[in-house]
């Protein structure tokens, strides 16, 4: 079977020139490849004609599927519409059902449209026309000399609700794809070359159409497996089976699989014990907490925190004694475990983690460097805390202690789960 | 003077599939903007030789500067160094001081360099090596025909900092680069559409070599004007101007400028009143306290804050009346106001903030659907509450949320600065 191969093409100034995040073509990315359509370059171009026409042309030479994202608002910035007309060879046209669409997405807000907002509905002759249920500029088809052409808005969610409800169930229409597996290790607490080394012998053994990648980040490293071929299910058992190899060499570092996050395995593991969580942070000021209660669903499992970046708040709302934050200081083991202690007592929690440490990348003194960080975990049976030494970069601080910290957790939770 | 035009390549099948995110490509954008390089692609390819070789091909028939990251680690799924020699037809040759780096590198924390690490001083011979500071992958440069080549590894901090301590200095040096001037008005509360119809009449008359883009994200529209020319403080002069004259017509959105946050406006306000802030979030989570403590020296003006995610730390740590939650409910105006009023007097501050609100995609009812939610701010002085209605998306009401409490803190600070 032939690979399907697609390009991602996204079109702005503001992308090239650094002032937006692009989110958009690793979703894009993600979302083929689970259909098994392999994508084989992703291009930014900035609003000019010729750079979009260009693009085009270098992708239609390569690729079966361009998806364009967008360049499609109501603005005069935006000159995608025309482009892709000029690329075409055709015009626009104001269409109809698009213009009842955005009458209505309008109406139903209590606004009248303007003709700026008119203009949303004015489509290439020779598109498909594709409702997007939650915003005015509409997804378009193309399918031109064998090459499927899609166009969508750049405001990801509206992209994402196009392509997951409409043009999906469209490409898996058109095309015959052939199988892409994949299966992901997750992994923390170890170095990306060092897992490398542990793993070398398993990994020069691979067959050839299992490839193996390393996808390191925070203190986190993901090995991903890819199997190619014709049928899914004997890729799915070879992927298996590698993984049964390789799992006794790094069982201790291994805390999930595919989309697992440290924060979902902890949640399980909570919710196993019927066990309510409590946070109490200091330099992580939230981050903590919000990373648990990004998931739907988190108030069955965390009760809530407190951020105490003061010393009085970590008094008055964790009970930490005076004089600990006296004589150890509020970077101290002493501070960070009654703050663990202090709030899962005080929120009425079943285990309580606490963060203090200093982020930077002001505040370090000879003694407690910028990066001396402490956490702790506390049960009603055990306190455990732990010392972490990272650099100068508060961001990266920020996120590394968390990762520590619901990992030391997540360790905690499967000890007395034993027990 | 000729405009210096860059391509930003990234390398991994890791992008492509989707699997991790770049920040890099945004970040390199927006630096060399600042140095007059005017970035005109950015593409991403796999691990795949031929497709790497090709895209070098393009962009140097394109570019004057390519600056390509990433498939620089120790591990095998890494093969740029080796298809940059077969581009530049040369060969990879051990490196001494590349090594006594590497080598250093590893005895500092403790640990003696493998084969694997040692890799990592394999460079193309025609490149001059650049030291990174922070980690073991090297920076490379390459001068060849008339283009400058610069290879770096992809982990974030590493790159940024060998291109704004090494690269940028030597870029520089080497180009004579155009005059670039970006000025970016920050407006908050007012949609792209609705803007665009506010100004259209301004934006008409802007003169062929200042061009306006709209940047929308989360209730926040950014106005792009970029000056392009000889003489940047002419330039500047033009672009402030022009913002003298758009202002009168959206005085009450704009928020700020340039790098500006609403964050750091906000940290302004308090820290000329000399106040204290305290948050108490219930349906975000913590992710309002995470964005004040995102930046440095943020406990000069944030005492702390309560993540209220159940009833019991309402009553027990804010303060909440039982009859309140009872009668009104926890997504209620009543209990927000106590919530705010609570966490201010709780925790010592002169304002406090709160969130509380249905942030789905569960738990919405008739009468308070998912993405109803309440904010207050309050003062010695007053409270003061709002009711937004957002959709069904969790991450979008929680991102949303933090920003419309955060203006509406920046909006209570205001008004009592004026009195």
């Amino acid at each position: 079977m032939k690979s399907i191969l697609a390009e991602v093409i996204t079109i702005g100034d503001e992308i090239l020139f650094g002032q937006i995040t692009d989110t958009n073509t690793q979703w894009l990315g993600a979302e083929l490849t689970k259909i098994g359509i392999r994508t084989v370059r992703k291009s930014s171009v900035g609003d000019q004609k010729d750079a979009i026409i260009g693009v085009l042309k270098e992708a239609t030479e390569r690729a079966d599927l361009v998806i364009i994202t967008g360049g499609l608002g109501p603005t005069k910035d935006d000159i995608t519409k025309v482009t892709i007309c000029e690329f075409f060879n055709t015009t626009l046209d104001r269409n109809p059902e698009a213009l009842a669409f955005v009458t209505k997405f309008f109406e139903s807000r209590g606004r009248q449209i303007t003709e700026i907002n008119a203009k949303q509905a004015d489509l290439p002759l020779n598109c498909t026309y594709i409702p997007n249920d939650w915003g005015t500029a509409p997804g378009m088809w193309f399918n031109e000399n064998e090459t499927v052409y899609i166009s969508l808005p750049g405001v990801p969610f509206e992209m994402k609700n196009l392509m997951q409800h409409r043009l999906i169930p469209m490409l898996q229409n058109h095309f015959e794809t052939p199988a892409i597996v994949h299966k992901m290790i997750l992994t923390v607490g170890i170095g990306e070359s060092f897992l490398a080394e542990t793993i070398a012998a398993w990994e020069d053994a691979l067959p050839g159409h299992i490839k193996l990648a390393y996808l390191p980040s925070f203190s986190q490293v993901r090995l991903r497996l890819t199997g190619t071929g014709t049928d899914p299910i004997q890729l799915r058992k070879e992927l298996d089976e590698q993984v049964a190899a390789v799992l006794p060499l790094i069982q201790q570092y291994v805390f999930g699989y595919d989309d697992d996050q440290l924060e979902t395995k902890v949640a399980e593991l909570l919710s196993k014990k019927s066990w309510m969580l409590a946070t109490a942070e200091s330099c992580t000021g939230g981050f903590v907490a919000s990373q648990i209660t990004r998931f739907a669903g988190s108030s069955a499992y965390f009760v809530g925190g407190v951020v105490s970046y003061s010393n009085t708040v970590k008094v008055n709302q964790l009970g930490v004694k005076p004089e600990t934050l006296n004589q150890f200081g509020a970077v101290s083991e002493e501070t960070v475990r009654e703050m663990a202690e202090g709030v899962r007592k005080n929120l009425g929690a079943n285990v309580g983690i606490a963060t203090s440490g200093i982020a930077g990348p002001d505040g370090g003194t000879p003694e407690k460097p910028v990066g001396t960080i402490w956490i702790a975990c506390s049960t009603e049976k055990q306190t455990v805390s732990r010392l972490l030494k990272f650099g100068p970069h508060r961001e990266q601080n920020i996120q590394l202690t968390s990762v520590h910290v619901l990992n030391l957790l997540r360790q905690t939770l499967l000890e007395e789960q034993e027990e």
